[in-house]
């Protein structure tokens, strides 16, 4: 039988990791790379479809590039919509699995659907706070050559 | 170091506003406007892409008004899909942000991402219940001239 | 007044309720029937467009089925993504009312919207664990004669 303590740490902490993945996606959307990386841990990870990079700093770095080669223009407003968080806590450790899918304005300026796939998480807690030790994003659907 | 009285209740109030921008997709689809005008506090306020209103009762009469000025049948089966909430505890009062995207029958029946956005929300405990004081909706993707 | 053991309760039963609503989500879309099937309690029953069925084993048989019965390649990668959870809950008994988009790899291998409807739910406690009792999916939005 768990007490009271452990209890609610157990729901704060579900609640945290919540807050981290929603952050994730508002930083990425306001393309606010210097947030995006502090959500990561001293020795975190990322790796998707723009590329890979490691600490904080290193992941700022490949976020900066990747939104650097992006024709201007292209892909305005872009959305991720979050959801179907699956999320296991052990301890100062935790998993999860969600998906996104990525809206943006097609040529009338319409909502339209870019791709969409998951991420599957390794998080952990660092001085108080959850982080991503590593966050790999897979896409599932993309255009052909896209 | 808080209290379990107060960590309890910041995990109800999380609970209880998740609730709350749910229950306005849920009011908003079904049309129920009295439902949806209920959302909102003595003195609430909306504003987005409809109109702007002020109190239940004229937050209540600028929906009908504007379901009215619908043309019947365009925009069937209208879905909002919310997600992202990100919210703010302070007390009895809160902010909030999420995403909304607007689904509705295209001329085949199938399913169309007519427009998508966000909420950004003034919240205020009121005889105990969490409610909108000012929420704002932004479109940020819709067609050219929509 | 309730006490701390009930409102804990109260909020660990929302979390293991979302958790339900998002494992079908996962279980669906990987096509593993016999996780899906283990959702649904003893006397369970599932309708919607695939079919109906009762109990975890007929629910598996009829998921099996419907899944023999698709044409292979047809509906590549399917993505089903979840929202507006709500959730009332009644001691050992709960309801849920939820969002479902059904994304999968159109013709360019592109994400489309290809359905969307909502759950409408029965839940039950069943040796400690959230099940389904009554699932009911209903599609709102697919294209003519789909």
């Amino acid at each position: 039988m768990i007490g009271v303590e452990e209890r609610l740490r157990r729901l704060e902490d579900r609640e945290a990791i919540r807050d981290l993945l929603t952050d994730y996606g508002r930083a990425l959307d306001r393309r606010d790379t210097q947030a995006y990386s502090e959500l990561f841990a001293t020795d975190g990870e990322w790796s998707g479809g723009l590329g890979s990079g490691q600490t904080p700093a290193g992941i700022k770095q490949m976020l900066d590039d990747a939104f650097a080669r992006m024709t201007p223009g292209v892909y305005r407003n872009p959305h991720h919509l979050l959801g179907n968080f699956a999320i296991d806590l052990d301890g100062d450790r935790a998993t999860a699995t969600s998906r996104w899918v990525w809206i943006a304005a097609g040529p009338d300026g319409a909502p339209q659907l870019m791709r969409a796939g998951r991420y599957d998480d390794d998080l952990v807690r660092e001085e108080g706070r959850w982080k991503f030790r590593r966050r790999r994003a897979v896409t599932d659907l993309l255009p052909t050559g896209g």
